[in-house]
């Protein structure tokens, strides 16, 4: 790759995660004053529009979770009139930020994300060889934004990266509640994107990063919530002494759930693992009450932009 | 009066305040399994069982905010196919818990529901002459349940008090994400319900309660999120430093907003005044980022049931 010239910052993939929403609806008005020159350009992108002006997730299926499979089927898929929302929306912004493969495309996404489990701040991406990425996240950790981890996700569902054959994250932050903003979280954001964006142009200037390495958090599995087998409603919570515990160890014989009528659950698996997505909202219609991940340190070369 | 003799518990008035909803099912579990000879009958409702089972505040108009005059009119309404569902479900809530003014009413009700703002464990009522309420206020708080507080509106909003002539109390707890169970939440709000029954066991059995005090939170308006004059879009979040600070004093000069773009936006009032529901979710729709109230001692007399 020779720069990352164009980066696409995309808030409201989510509509009900307001923290992207702002940010983006900031970053487009600071643009609009002026920021010529620029050694990067940066596209402002709200993905879900209907869903952000809605204050929902989604509005028929969700755009984060649309399978790889059918995302890709449904990108040169003949629109119908029961086509959902979002299917539609993946093909306006295959357009708008590739299309995928082409020329044309963006060099560097950038999905921003909350979640109401105490994470602090995230970078997920979807390879464990995603150099540029995993440089971010150093870059990043090493200016001290509050919590930082950073998650592969081996299985996952992605839209962008489908479109795109570019570098692509996501920005997970929280906690915080869906339709809510706190200033707080907001803040951290703005940093963390600032930040992302430094970086960005000190690799454009030819800057070399030095080889090092990064905690990186694997997911093994998820776990459900406890369910009652006839309604399917849930029959605990979060255990207290887990809950907001999100990448602190549990060990097996932990506390996972309280039942509501007081009973406690306790971790069944034989393996000391990573929770994470504690307790996160939008995972209850999925079935998960946690995901559950394996750490381990990613070794990244030296990079620097070849200039052509 | 001469007993409280049924109690309604409801749960659900709003579909994604969780800890109500639980509380109902594990209530009526546990009623299945016996607690026959009791001192007080207690009904468990769901109010809203189609927002529940959609997971959102209400389907088309919010039972809680439906104005007295529009409620008042609603119960006798005859119903159309437009009639919004929330306006149906009142005309039964009216049949199960009232009707309103007749002898087969229960006694007292208690409406359970969740905040996202840091407002601990508070009852609300709409009088600060029911004396009933009051006193159940009083012996939650000597019984030391985290932060309890007790808010009097003056003009407001109360499907309840409509079908009744009897007491009504909201049970409010928070903070909470809207969607999410939080077990320390659920704990504390059923230890509450436990107490408030408790004391209606004792007062049904002719205990007498002593006159004392207690201190009223009584709203005086509302403040707004500061907004783009032309989208409606909110520029600001709550500041940091009012953020979770529910209940303490907020001086004129304090900050109460930070903009997106970083400017502090300060409390323009001229009397100290105590905020609450400071970035409450579910007021982003109706303009309001934060109410605030002025605090009072309201003497209550001795209390004991007459029986006939």
């Amino acid at each position: 790759r020779v720069t990352l010239s164009c980066v696409a910052l995309c808030g409201g993939t989510h509509g009900n995660e307001l923290s992207g929403i702002y940010l983006v609806q900031e970053t487009l008005k600071n643009k609009r004053k002026g920021e010529a020159m620029e050694a990067v350009t940066v596209v402002t992108v709200i993905s879900n529009p209907r869903a952000v002006q809605q204050r929902v997730r989604y509005t028929e299926t969700d755009l984060n979770l649309t399978r790889i499979s059918t995302f890709s089927l449904s990108l040169s898929a003949p629109v119908s009139e029961r086509t959902p929302y979002e299917i539609i929306r993946s093909q306006e912004l295959n357009s708008l930020l590739g299309p995928k493969g082409s020329g044309q495309a963006v060099d560097l996404i950038c999905d921003l994300h909350n979640t109401t489990a105490n994470m602090g701040l995230c970078l997920i991406t979807y390879a464990d060889s995603d150099w540029i990425c995993l440089h971010i996240c150093k870059h990043l950790h090493h200016l001290l934004i509050c919590c930082f981890v950073f998650l592969v996700f081996h299985s996952v569902y992605n839209p962008y990266s489908k479109y795109l054959s570019v570098c692509h994250g996501a920005m997970e932050i929280g906690p915080q509640p869906h339709g809510v903003i706190r200033s707080n979280i907001f803040t951290a954001m703005q940093e963390a994107v600032h930040l992302m964006l430094d970086w960005v142009r000190l690799f454009n200037s030819g800057t070399q990063f030095d080889e090092g390495s990064v905690d990186v958090y694997t997911m093994v599995k998820n776990i459900d919530y406890p369910r009652d087998p006839y309604t399917h409603n849930i029959t605990a919570a979060v255990h207290p002494e887990l809950q907001d515990r999100d990448f602190c160890l549990l060990y097996p014989g932990d506390p996972i759930f309280l039942s509501f009528s007081g009973e406690i659950l306790r971790y069944k698996g034989k393996e000391p693992l990573y929770p994470f997505f504690i307790n996160e909202c939008a995972y209850y219609e999925k079935g998960v009450a946690l995901l559950l991940a394996r750490k381990s340190k990613v070794k990244i070369p030296a990079i620097q932009c070849s200039r052509a």
